[in-house]
Order: structure tokens, then sequence, then C-alpha cells
């Protein structure tokens, strides 16, 4: 391992008149820092990639930085390969997961992430993916990906836009509307404008409000 | 063939204060009438198999009818060979569909329904799995079943608990909370006490608050 790794896991790309990841966007500054000047955009968890692509950028150049989509690329592995850093945006959790694995990206995303520790960003769908797998989306199963495993740049799930107090899990954490986690090595730091609930291994089930510490340990990656 | 299908899709097993089933025992009445003596229920969409066994017994016994549960079958395939009604409950779709996927029950049911005529009786993921696929289930994926295609009793999909005006198919039909649909050949008649919203490839996008005939001619299988 040189690096560690860096993640900011975004529970939804809008908030109410918001604007596209308007309430998230110093994050994303703060986050990304200067030394970063282009993105790669993984658009695959919608179907019109073209359009989010536009979208994305549009935001990203307001924040300073270039974009590249990766679905513009020939060769995907290598846009990864080559990559600064990584944004993987929202929409249907299945469509992207299996898209990931269509375009053998699941080895070298990780591979980036974690033993490069360039900054890996998620939003919804681009959040859940970060994690062991994604047995707690939301989402309808409109395609079949060949596993739910996913990335597992975390040692937990995320359940994005949490709002069923039903889910109970030891592993699982529930990302409130408008809230985030910031991952950097073997610390998570919960931010954003709403309160969160967070039920990690490491943890107690637990409200919370504002932003706290929470180590995580037990990473088996 | 011998003889033709005849299926009762509940969208879900409760009203608000209603009991178990309370909603539809008219319907269940009516649909497996004086000849079926015995239902064999198929517990398998919810983890405590034998409490949910317990309910649905006590439900059918009121209603008139023995209850075997599959569940306490030595050979779940000789039972459903041997079944003279079948009702699947509700619960999670993607473990119901693991279930009968690992029980290796997919074909006989489907022989049973399809080509011995024998009642089939479904609620929420029960109504979920006798359609085409489960994709377009809003259940979480808690489990990995080895395919999201189903029984395909009847040539559509179904969203029960249908809520979501976004989702869109040629080849789906939305149930609303309450509604239930009766099929019986090549004829679907959409009953219950709440309107229901039906998109079915032979009909046009509708909303229906009361009765009607739907004749499918599609049917694949
Ligand atoms: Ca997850
Ligand atoms: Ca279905």
């Amino acid at each position: 391992m040189g690096c560690p790794r860096r993640l900011l896991l975004v529970s939804n790309s809008t908030m109410h008149g918001g604007g596209y990841l308007g309430h998230c966007q110093q994050h994303i500054q703060s986050f990304l820092g200067e030394k970063v000047k282009r993105v790669l955009f993984v658009p695959y968890a919608l179907h019109d990639r073209d359009a989010y692509a536009r979208t994305a950028r549009e935001k990203f150049a307001s924040l300073g930085y270039e974009l590249d989509s990766i679905h513009e690329s020939c060769d995907p592995v290598e846009a990864v390969r080559k990559s600064e850093a990584i944004f993987i945006g929202g929409g249907n959790t299945f469509r992207l997961l299996k898209a990931l694995y269509d375009n053998r990206l699941i080895q070298e995303i990780r591979k980036r992430v974690l033993e490069d520790g360039i900054p890996y960003m998620g939003s919804s769908a681009g959040t859940n993916v970060a994690t062991v797998s994604i047995n707690t989306t939301n989402d309808m199963p409109i395609v079949y990906p060949p596993s739910l495993q996913a990335l597992g740049l975390v040692p937990f799930n995320i359940n994005p836009h949490y709002l069923d107090p039903d889910v109970k899990s030891t592993h699982m954490g529930g990302l409130r509307e408008g809230a985030m986690l910031l991952v950097e090595g073997n610390k998570a730091t919960l931010q954003g404008v709403t309160g969160a609930r967070l039920f990690l291994s490491c943890c107690a089930v637990t409200d919370y409000s504002t932003e706290f510490d929470c180590p995580f340990t037990k990473a088996t990656f």
C-alpha cells in the first residue's frame, strides 16, 4: 500500500432546489484540493451518458476541474489507470454495477483508490458501489449484474437516501439525504447538512446530527 | 395443456387495520372454491418460516381450508407435485426467488399451474415471482438469486405496492395497495378496493378504479 485511501461518499446528487451537487460543492473542492486538475467521471448509472457527462462537466468546470467521461474513452481500464481522481455519479445501482463489471473496471478502480490513493467521490449509486456490496440499495433491479459484490473501498455497506428504520445490519450505515462521509485512511468523518444515522461494526447504533470521528479498524481488504 | 391457468395476484398481505389477508378473504374463497381442501403454502419470503406458516394456517383455517407449509416437507418438489393449490406469501422478493431456485421448484410450479391448472395465489412478493421477472420489485437485494427470471405464469411484470409514476415499461403493470388481479386462462380481471394502474402490452396506459377485463393474447409460454 502506498497512499491511504481518500473517499467522499455523498448520499444524493441534489437537494431540493439546490442544483446538481450544489449542497456539497465546498466539500468537493476541499476534498479534491488544488493538486487534482482532471476528474474521471463514470456516468454508467444513467441511461443517457452523454447528457449526464454534460451536466457533470459543467458543474466541475464551475469548481475549477476538467472532467473526462469514461464512456467517451475507447479503453475504460486505461482511463482509470491514468486518472487523477474518480467520480461515480448516481442513478440506478444495478445498471452501474453491471457496467463496472462489463467494462472490467472493478479491480482497476480498487487498485487506484486503495493502493495509489487517488481521490474517489461517489454520489448515491456511486456511493453504494464504493461499499462491500449493493445489498442495501433501494433501487429496482432493472438489470442483472454478475454479482452484488461491489468495489469494497470501505469495509461496510451504506444505504444512501436512508429512510427506513426497519433495515438492520451490523455492517451497514444509513446516510440521510444531504449527508456525506469523508474517508481518509482508516478514519471516517460524517459531514453535511442533515442528520445521519450510522451503525457501523465499530460503533454502537447512534443518530448523529453533527460531525464526529469513527475510526474503523476491521478493514478486511 | 390441460386446464387453463388460474391465478389470484394480490398486491399486499394486509390493509391498514384489516388483519392478515383480511381485505381479500372473500376473493380467496371465491377463487379457491369448494373443491380445494388443502393449500400448499410457500413461506420462503420471510426469515421465520414457522411463524409465517402459523399465521397463514390460522387465516386459511378460518376460511375453511387446510394449509401445508412447504418448508415442513422433506421433499418440496414432491409437495408441489401433489398440491391442490399453491399460495406464495409476501416478504422479500429476492429471498423468495432464491429459495425457489435453491429448492428447484420453478419448473414444477410452472407445470402445475400452466399445465395442470391448479389455482395459484400470490401476495406481494408472491405476486412478483408469478410474473416474467422480478426486475420491478421495490425490495432490497438482501440475497443474490441465480437469475431475476421468475415463474412466468403471466406474460408481463407487476409492481406490487405500486407508487412510483416514473417507472415505465410496456410490459409492466402496477398494482396499487389493496388491488388484485384475477387471471383465468387468457383473461385478466382487476379486483379490489383501491384504484390500480395497469399498463400491459395489450392495453393502453390507463388508470382503473373499478373492475374491467383485459384479455392478453401475447403469452409467449
Ligand atoms: Ca452497499
Ligand atoms: Ca415482476
